[in-house]
C-alpha cells in the first residue's frame, strides 16, 4: 500500500507510517528478529511521529520538564520479521487523557501484519509524577486523528 | 529475600530466581534501564530456568526439532531500574498446555517489584506449527510447581 | 555538505553516505551513544551499501555460499554522538583483496567527524573458509572508487 | 582452566576473570554472536573488574566527577562464539598513565581465544576533560598486576 516511505515517514489515513529495515544487529540465532527488538522499531516510530508533530523529545524535556513514559506494553507476535525485510510501522493515537496516552502500533511487511502492540504511555515531569500534556502537544496528535476524519469525509 | 544469587540461579517457593546486574548497555539517555531491555532480562531468565531443569534449547532443537515461540507479551513497568542495580528476576508457570505455556515473570529490586510480564510461549516444531512438549520437559516444568507445594506443605 | 539523505543513501565522492538517527536504543546512561552501537550503524552502512551496489547479503549466501565476516575492527572515539543527532556513516572501499576487503568508515555530524572504523573482511564460504569475490561483485565495490576518480578528473 | 566462576569473577594470575554466557540477544541470523556484542561482553568485564577492586562506576562520578571514555578499541575476532555458549573474559592492565589506562581483553571458550580486545580509556572529569586518576583508585588497579608477580615469585 505504501511502497516508498521517505525516512521520516508519512502520516496517512489517521495513522503515521515509519520504514524499518531488517539488519543483522535485529536477527538472533533462530533467524527472525528477536523479540525485545520489535519494541525498538515502534519507540523509533513514535519517536519520529512526534518529531513529525513537531516535537523534539529532548527539547520538550529541556523547557517544560516532561517526559515520556511507557506504563504498559502489550505485544502479539503474529509472524516472524526476517533479515532484510522492509517493514513499516504503523502508529495509531488510540487515546489521550489529560496526561496519558494510548498509542496502537502494528509492524507490517506488505499486505500483512506481522507484529501488535498496545501502549499505555504517560506524561510525566522531573518528578517523575504526571503532568499535563500541553495544549500545542495535544492538538497535534488530536491533528493525526484529524486526518482520518478528513479522509473519511472525503471518501464519502 | 535472596541477597546472594548464583549465577544460575536458584528455584525457590515454585519460581526460579535469577540474577541480573545493570550494565550501561542496558540504560538510556533517560538514566533508566530501556522498556525493550526488561525482555532481554526475561528471556535470560526463562533459558537459565530451561538450563536448569535440564533443558538446553540448542539441544533439543537439534534432537527434536523442538523450539520455543513467543506469541504474546504483556509487560507492566511500575518502577524504573538504573545502572549498577542488581536484579533478581523472578519466573513462574502459570499455565501448561499440550505445546504452550504460561509464563509470569516479575523484575524486583530487593523488596521492590519493577517490572511483570506475563507470556504465551508456543511449542513449535521444524515447520514452524505446534508441536507437543515431550513428556520429560512437562514433567520437569511441573516439577517447579511442586517446590511451591512442598514448600507450602512444610509451612504449615 | 550533505544535508538531506534519501533512506538508502548517496554515493558521492568515491563514498558511501548512510543516514542514521539516534534513538534512546542507542543512547545509554551516560548521555551518549554506547560505544558498541557505533558499530551496528557502521554495520547498517555497509549492507545498504552492498544492496545499493545490488547485493542482497541473504541471496548472496543462498546462491554462493558466500558470507562476509569481520576479522578485524579499530573503533577511534574522537566525539560523542547523542540523542536526537542526526548523523551520517561515510563508507569507502579501502583496499581488495581475491577473498578480502578492507573498509574505512566514519559518523559524521555535519562537519565534525565523530567516529572513525577501519574493517578488515573477509569473503568465506559455507565452510567458514576463504571464498574468492565473484567477478560481478568485484566490479560493483571497485565501481565506486571509480566515482572518486570521475569527481577527480570532472575537477581538473 | 577456570571451570566454574562465580557471577562477579576472579582475579587469577593478574588477570580478571568474568563469565558470560550467550542467549539468544547476542546472536544474529549468521547464527553466531554479532560483532559488536562482544563489547558489551568486554564493558560488563571491565565494570565488575572495578566493583571487585571496590569502585561503583555511577558513585565515583557522583563524588568525584570522573568518568571512563573509551578513545580506541581494536578488536580481532579470530573464532566465532555460539548461543549457549559459557565464555569467560579475561582483563588485564597493560598500561596506566596520569589519566589514561591502557586494558587488553581475551574472550575465550575453554581453552580457546575468541576474539582479543585492546582499549585506551581516558578518566575524564564532568567537563569531558582528563582528570587525573585518584590514588585509590590507582593503587587498586595496580594491584591487579601484584598478583602477576607474586604468582610469578610464587612459581619459582
Amino acid at each position: 500500500m505504501s511502497p516508498i516511505l521517505p525516512r521520516d515517514g508519512r502520516v496517512e489515513a489517521g495513522a503515521y507510517l515509519y520504514p524499518v529495515r531488517v539488519y543483522y544487529e535485529d536477527t538472533d540465532a533462530a533467524g527472525l528478529v528477536y523479540y525485545a527488538n520489535y519494541l525498538k522499531f515502534a519507540e523509533r516510530a513514535r519517536t519520529e511521529m512526534l518529531r513529525r508533530l513537531g516535537v523534539e523529545q529532548e527539547r520538550l524535556r529541556a523547557e517544560t520538564g516532561l517526559g515520556f513514559v511507557v506504563r504498559r506494553c502489550s505485544v502479539d507476535y503474529l509472524l516472524p520479521a526476517r533479515l532484510d525485510d522492509d517493514l513499516v510501522v504503523l502508529t495509531r493515537l488510540a487515546g489521550l487523557g489529560a496526561a496519558t496516552l494510548d498509542i496502537e502500533q502494528e509492524v507490517h511487511r506488505g499486505a500483512a501484519t506481522l507484529v501488535r502492540l498496545s501502549l499505555a504511555i504517560a506524561a510525566v515531569g522531573r518528578n517523575g509524577r504526571p503532568q499535563r500534556l500541553p495544549p500545542t502537544l495535544r492538538a497535534a496528535l488530536l491533528s493525526l486523528n484529524e486526518t482520518t476524519k478528513m479522509v473519511t469525509a472525503h471518501a464519502r
